[in-house]
């Protein structure tokens, strides 16, 4: 197997723009396109987009497929696809789960590993030697026919993108750790991911649904529920990750100055209302219920869980209605617990939204619920290192 | 005098894409480029970047300097500038203020007219006629020979920029006025300003010092202190404006839910405790009261205004906390009375970031303030309408 890192560095080369323009209209098209649909797509003549296609061709970011009977008369055209071959790894550590997915450029999962386990609070270098494990049985599997574009770690916490450190992980209690380093030592040859906030990896699911397609919404401020709050707000599909990678900490918003103190040094953060094991803990349940039960008590008339989740939903309406008002996202993504618990928290949280927001009275925020496959930062994470792709072809191509 | 309309729309073609990277790559340099430096900073050929620039020169978007002697034995290279007979119209409307300031490509004030008045209060269709006609005067002097590319309306209030409506503009007592249509029935033939915020307006002019060309500050929260606040944030030097066009509303970010009653309908938004008439109102003063007044008020001890002062601080410190921790932004700008203020808000502003913000210990936030020419959105909206022709200059070449 080849790999080469993907690091996201975009040349503003004209050879480089201009194939990264061509492979983008492919990729985010709804169906297989045609060289002429290209020429057409990117505004340039004929003989140059076949120039640029056969480009793509030869080194494998696109594919042709069977060539299909045209619509009208004339010679059938050849259908192009994002590259079947060329795929990156997502890897994940979180405080339930260690996952290791494959996604090709198309978007498909080639192949996965998921292990639930409790790791608050284990080693990180035993903790990354597993998940080196899981991803170098992942790539001996059939998917070693695949060609490597990169691979990427989702974190849950504040990650130094320069650096690729993990500065501080509170749900796992890591601090300081070289994350990638710990794991490069136990995956093949080179492979060195990218590490990134799972939070910000995750929204990254909602807003493409496969490497450079629109996800059906663009703009929105994705919540990722799980013992305290990450978040992230992605703008016109792209998500905010921020000047040095530590934007989207929605979970550390005040509440109230005089609120309760977190672990993070100040006081009254969303995260001591509305994240898991506070709200639970407010609701007076043990910190492992499934939030399935808490909405059931809510449902039976539970007072201690409803005035919680009450205290959560105002919580949550107090702080998204400031990050509404600065970014103006038409819609906020629930995820995590918060989307288990969407059912008892959404009318009150959208009656909130609707009186803080200072747009509101031209366009209510939506809030929705995602919920998908387990280890959304891990696919998040693949997709990420398939995008630096499509941003730099000519990094790929030599 | 020419008139066209740039409403920024970019259209994804190869021709435009190059033509926009070689423009950009100009507008960006230090000094003049030669075509040989425009060659090697798109990473294309000599005689690619050659007829890119020829039509861009043709176009008047660039201009040919005087030849230089060559740094070495050889040709000398002609140095290459943005059109200087490329120009943008910026109009702002404020509290206080009516503006119409014109700018060339280079970034240059070509002429401007500035009428200070109270308009609090003013009839809509009344103050747009003079505005009009300040502009008609302006473009009828020596700046006729300038081509305009485009013109922008900075207005202090959420703007529809769909529509091209001020939804509400509170300090002025304006709601639902179709602005531009008031406008420009005083402007020459079919100018059409395109409308926008006035913070988002005026925090491009930290962010680019001339079209196109960055200025020190690339990620910051720009706060424009007025009889509210207004604000936007800056990523990698875009000024986010939102879906609709409504982000920046820093000055409605809820610093304490239980606080005192806003405008907006919501409750304890940081507007009702540091803009203008809120912290002069906490202070005791008129609220006509200069800032330096407050300044030296404070300096010599005045309680009720230090109180005020540390009111203010402290919920600057609330509200930007959470926007930086949401979009990490390594700064803060004060502008507007803010700026004014700097002096005693600062310590206690800077303090609380360090404390609130979760990254602070590894990068603590500062806290800038800009004092520039008045109507800074007026330079704004002229500086987006040249920003317009740099993202697509065929739109402007035909």
């Amino acid at each position: 197997m080849r790999t080469t890192e993907g690091t996201g560095a975009r040349q503003s080369t004209l050879r480089s723009s201009n194939l990264a323009l061509v492979l983008r209209t492919v990729c985010a098209a709804d169906g297989p396109l045609s060289r002429a649909d290209v020429a057409v797509r990117t505004g340039t003549t004929r003989a140059t987009a076949a120039r640029l296609v056969d480009e793509l061709v030869a080194g494998g970011l696109l594919d042709e497929g069977e060539r299909l009977a045209p619509p009208r008369r004339g010679r059938p055209a050849t259908p192009l696809l994002p590259g079947a071959r060329i795929g990156a790894l997502g890897l994940q550590v979180d405080a339930g789960l260690l996952a290791a997915r494959l996604l090709d450029l198309r978007g498909r999962v080639v192949a996965e590993r998921v292990e639930e386990d409790d790791l608050v609070g284990s080693d990180p270098a035993r903790t990354l030697a597993r998940l080196g494990a899981l991803a170098t049985d992942l790539l001996a599997g059939p998917a070693g026919e695949l060609r490597l574009a990169g691979a990427g770690l989702a974190l849950p916490g504040l990650v130094d993108v320069e650096r690729h450190l993990l500065l501080r992980a509170p749900n796992l209690g890591w601090s300081d750790v070289d994350a990638v380093g710990l794991l490069a030592a136990h995956l093949p040859d080179g492979l060195r991911p990218v590490p990134g906030n799972e939070a910000d990896l995750a929204a990254r699911t909602v807003a493409e649904t496969a490497p450079g397609r629109p996800g059906p919404m663009r703009d929105f401020l994705y919540l990722s529920g799980q013992i305290g709050i990450g978040g992230a707000a992605v703008v016109g599909g792209q998500v905010m990750t921020g000047s040095a990678g530590w934007a989207g900490e929605v979970g550390h918003v005040c509440v109230d100055p005089d609120g309760p103190p977190c672990r993070c040094g100040s006081t009254g953060c969303l995260e001591q209302y509305a994240g898991r094991h506070a709200l639970l803990a407010a609701a007076g349940l043990p910190l492992d219920t499934a939030p399935a039960e808490v909405v059931a008590r809510a449902s039976a008339g539970d007072a201690d869980v409803r005035r919680a989740l009450d205290a959560a939903a105002r919580a949550l309406g107090v702080a998204l209605a400031g990050v509404v008002n600065v970014l103006d996202l038409p819609a906020v993504v629930l995820g995590g617990h918060l989307a288990a618990l969407a059912g008892p928290l959404r009318p009150p949280l959208e009656e909130l939204l609707g009186r803080r927001v200072l747009s509101a009275r031209w366009r209510r925020p939506v809030v929705a619920a995602v919920t998908g496959p387990p280890a959304a930062g891990a696919t998040g994470a693949a997709l990420r290192a398939l995008g630096d792709v499509l941003a730099d072809p000519v990094r790929r191509l030599g």
